[in-house]
């Protein structure tokens, strides 16, 4: 079955798919006034325009070609459907602590997705151990896809269904718990869930990918096996997040939930502890806290379990120019609270003062933070 | 003349105040239950709550005293106003370039309030030699008062009075020009500034200080002094902002305008050059170039200004939950532009899209950004 229609192509690139016989997966070549492109053809967001058509190159780089009357479009090779066969699960070794790994989405969960063509971010057990086989010497895992969403399309609900669904594992008795997500908004899925899992008796590692793993640079597999290491052996129980120490393969560091953000678009360190320090390092094989202050692991602790998000709360950035109005629209809308995101230690225009005044008044919490990202 | 009645205090702090005689600069001694405090009465701000006084101890430190029906006041001495006699003005120096000290507000322009108690957030050129005689030394000094504001208080139509005013100046025929602008919104302007007033014949440097004159750790002299030579002898001529480049007194460093943000609440090396390098840095009297591509000074260029900004644009931050109606809601009010602050790359949920659509549609421009600080 084709899969064209579903991939996001419309108009006179859809066209020119379409009329090549060309599906999602396919392997083209695409010749334009001077110069020739090859690679696999893949979906692309829907927010595009209908003129472009995106293919994987060799390269492991994506690249968007402006379909004209002029350019001719090959078909030269039949997308494999799997192209990537799983390999025969190994072992489990029972001896090894157990650890689940639930997925979310995201890069880190992207690999298949891109090698065939197929628009599936989510992996199952054999997808990881054929993208991942070391992890079999680290860890006895389970996997579990809780939802498949690019972390933008993350919100309040999915951390309580997210928190659930982890609180359920820990019941039965698992090692540690490994969240795979995309990076966008981790750091904001992190802090919620320390907040919504407290008391842990393990930890839970929340881990993502920069880059694919199609990508000769990709960061997915160490940064993956590095969380399972953490959540199946670190000696603490808290909710972590585990990624790059620096742009070099050698260390994966696990942040503490609450105090952590990503500070770059594309570096593979692109997290950093902000107004702390990492809690614990994985390098050679080795879980080394960092601190002397955590919570330790311990399985008899008894996990409490608060995952309810109010949506009714409203982050506003202050800028020179704010409409103060804004703070008002967002009180006759019923919000419980309001963070202002203020300049320096948190200061905003006395322009919204009397709009402050009028949410308080109300009953509205209103609170301020610092735009500034160290403080 | 009594200040206190415009210095922000009201109920029972105003009432324990006006009984004791005590004014705005005056010496109190404040004893609660078990402590006693004494320091200059200060104004404060008007938000505050009516029962706490805010003295400024010997240390520099403010401390804000809870007023009960227990706590005692007593004036131990009288606020000399002013309490800081300006010295003679050393010789001006003809031979030394000329440049013109700006003043807008802010940290680095507030010693007199402090010592003196008066809410007069402005220096003159007495004031100024007073702080930072060295300034003689380093150039022929001329001062200027703008505005006098909290710089969260500074908006577009502030933008164009000051680009105006420092296109008059140029216009006359100076070396150089520093702005003293208070941190917490001082890379906006220079941002701003950088686009209102292009091909610059000389240096425009805005300046300011993370702590106030009067504290020992007072970044305010090296940072003036570090702008007034760089405006004065750089031979770039571009818009820069002038800061610590470490916790050390060591080196000022000078960023380019539109590259740098505040990035600490509180350390004085808190401005860094994001996504660029600085251009130049003062360190030992000198002015070294960091870089060889820049814009040279060369008075005969012909400053082209343009001062204008529209107040109809709107910064929207994107977080988990983000209510989609905030983009319609700034549609309707006729705004021209919206900058979504995304996430990773600069993405928003899916459940914004038909907002953006909607807001294409009526002409408004959308622009994406990252709320990650690099790449």
């Amino acid at each position: 079955m084709s899969q064209l229609e579903n991939s996001g192509y419309k108009g006179s690139a859809l066209k020119a798919l379409s009329k090549a016989d060309c599906d999602v997966g396919d392997i083209l070549r695409i010749t334009s006034k001077d110069k020739t492109y090859e690679g696999i053809l893949i979906p692309r967001s829907e927010l595009g325009d209908g003129t472009v058509v995106i293919v994987k190159m060799k390269s492991g780089y994506n690249i968007g070609i402006h379909i004209t009357a002029e350019v001719k479009i090959e078909k030269i090779g039949k997308g494999a459907k799997p192209a990537f066969a799983s390999p025969p699960l190994p072992k489990q070794n029972p001896s090894l602590p157990h650890v689940v790994i639930m997925s979310t989405g995201g890069t880190i969960a992207s690999r298949v997705d891109y090698r065939t063509g197929a628009v599936r971010s989510a992996i199952s057990a054999s997808d990881l151990y054929g993208v991942v086989p070391e992890l079999s010497d680290v860890a006895k895992v389970d996997t579990e896809i809780v939802f498949s969403l690019y972390s933008e399309n993350i919100t309040q609900k999915h951390w309580k269904e997210l928190a659930e669904t982890i609180a359920k594992r820990i019941e039965t008795g698992v090692d540690g718990i490994v969240i795979a997500h995309g990076t966008d908004t981790m750091a904001y899925t992190s802090a919620a869930l320390s907040f919504a899992l407290q008391n842990l008796p393990v930890p839970v590692i929340i881990v993502g990918a920069q880059r694919s793993s199609d990508r000769p640079s990709s960061d997915a597999a160490t940064n993956l096996i590095g969380a399972v290491k953490a959540a199946g052996e670190g000696s603490f129980a808290e909710v972590g997040l585990a990624m790059h120490e620096s742009v070099s393969d050698i260390a994966i560091i696990i942040h503490r939930g609450t105090k952590v953000r990503k500070c770059h678009t594309s570096r593979r360190d692109t997290f950093k502890s902000i107004n702390g320090f990492p809690i614990a390092k994985v390098r050679d094989q080795q879980v080394t806290m960092l601190t002397n202050s955590y919570q330790h692991r311990d399985p008899s602790k008894k996990l409490v379990l608060k995952p309810d998000f109010s949506e009714k709360v409203a982050l506003v950035k202050f800028y020179p120019g704010l409409d103060p109005a804004i703070i008002d629209w967002y009180v006759n809308k019923g919000v419980r609270g309001i963070l202002l995101e203020g300049s320096g230690l948190g200061h905003v225009s006395k322009c919204c003062f009397d709009s402050i005044k009028n949410a308080v008044a109300k009953g509205v919490l209103v609170a301020l933070a610092s735009q500034c990202i160290w403080g």
